[in-house]
């Protein structure tokens, strides 16, 4: 199969933590430094410059944060053979960028970081509140105007479940259809922060971030709760309200049938 | 009064967040940049350069954040009559530094931010895991080593209440006496993240961070939980533990017997 490691090479899962700020998100791109260039570095020092490969569970974009993301490296079967190894020297040799390992683990025959994954969560921060981000910089949506929080959550209600989310799909999106699951799109709010947490199998391009933008509109006033049901039944992205900034995201974690990481080979 | 604004002059009472990454602290110094001076240089701008002073309820040490620090501003009595033009105005002024204004009222006559004060509350925030901190990067002490939160309550609760500090007070405190009362020294974890909130009316040089830096002994059990009553009793800085790092403390919130921003002319 394709997605098999390479004959010689032997697959790990990883478990990431990264700062976007500044980055151009996962994939490697000409105009600035992606997690997956700084990753595959680090990991080539580790192993001395051998080849190896990478894949993600979920691009993320520019700014866009990371707490639990999952990724599978494919490195010489004889190059490492222990995940705490892996975990704390990839994590080393990052330094002093804002990205390391959290949990790394030999992976299962046949199993693939993105295919294999059955649910991405996602986390979107509004700071709610007059003064501009000091503490959380670079990791909230600033705004200013109160969020009604209730009316936010009764606008998310109409939006779980399996519809046609063209609505909220950037132009950009490379997904073969715009149907998806929403298990959870979850709204409170504690002080001033308002969380809006997400789960699906998988996401559109910037659908979290657009779900935020119009929840956004919601939460000010602007519009009904009920005004989100006929968005999402329009099926026109010109409809739905604007792409929340990438600084307020962060992909918490990604599902698998099995923990990859709860092994005992692993290190976490 | 000395304490009163001078002849000419109002008093503003103001709320202040600032990330203290890379400054000095609270202070004016000559060798770096302090929050002092970033807001007398702010406030400045916003009164076309006339006179003003600023004091604090409190010093922070360099590399120590506060969420709700406060603090006095003395203005010219018809430079600026508005508190929302006070909070946004030096916030603006402020940028593109991480300190912001989240609060401003008039003060009440006789108020001072330091004297006034009743209590103060700090949080010492330790990231309790293998991997070092990525999206919490100067904002917490990292411990690798499991942390027994159980023990470091039960060690916690023999500091609570009025006693000499001696042995939690660095050499160059300025205080007159080491006896403080200590109502609040609670510690918590939720995940990967451990807490210590604690509340005094006043504190020592360096008291919330020695105290911290006990903990994490008992913590890693190194010490038993009652090991800190016998270093307390011992009076003599040389029984306690090392000082935590600036980073992992923030300044939450001081308390007066009045709330000088619940006023209808404050802007909050």
């Amino acid at each position: 199969m394709a997605d098999d490691p390479a004959p010689g090479f032997r697959r790990w899962a990883l478990k990431l933590e990264y700062d976007g700020t500044g980055l151009v998100g996962w994939q490697r791109q000409n105009n600035g430094v992606s997690v997956q260039e700084l990753l595959e570095s680090a990991a080539a020092r580790l192993i001395g410059g051998r080849p190896l490969s990478s894949a993600t569970a979920g691009r993320t974009d520019a700014g866009v944060h990371a707490a639990g993301m999952v990724v599978q490296l494919d490195l010489p079967d004889d190059a490492v053979t222990d995940a705490r190894q892996i975990r704390d020297g990839i994590s080393f040799h990052l330094k002093p960028h804002r990205v390391a390992i959290l949990a790394a683990a030999p992976a299962a025959p046949g199993w693939h970081a993105r295919f294999s994954a059955t649910s991405r969560a996602y986390r979107y921060t509004i700071l709610n509140r007059p003064t501009r981000p000091v503490l959380q910089m670079n990791h909230v949506w600033h705004v200013r105007r109160p969020l009604d929080v209730e009316a936010m959550r009764e606008g998310a209600a109409l939006l779980i479940g399996r519809h046609d989310f063209s609505s909220f799909r950037a132009a950009a999106c490379q997904a073969s259809g715009p149907v998806r699951t929403l298990d959870v799109l979850d709204v409170r709010r504690e002080g001033e922060i308002v969380t809006i947490d997400a789960m699906a199998r998988s996401f559109l391009h910037h659908q979290v971030r657009n779900l935020a933008g119009s929840l956004q509109l919601v939460g000010i006033g602007q519009w009904s709760p009920a005004k989100l049901g006929a968005v999402l039944a329009a099926c026109d992205r010109r409809q739905a309200g604007p792409t929340a900034p990438s600084e307020g995201l962060c992909l918490t974690a990604v599902g698998y049938p099995a923990d990859p990481f709860s092994a005992g080979t692993s290190a976490s």
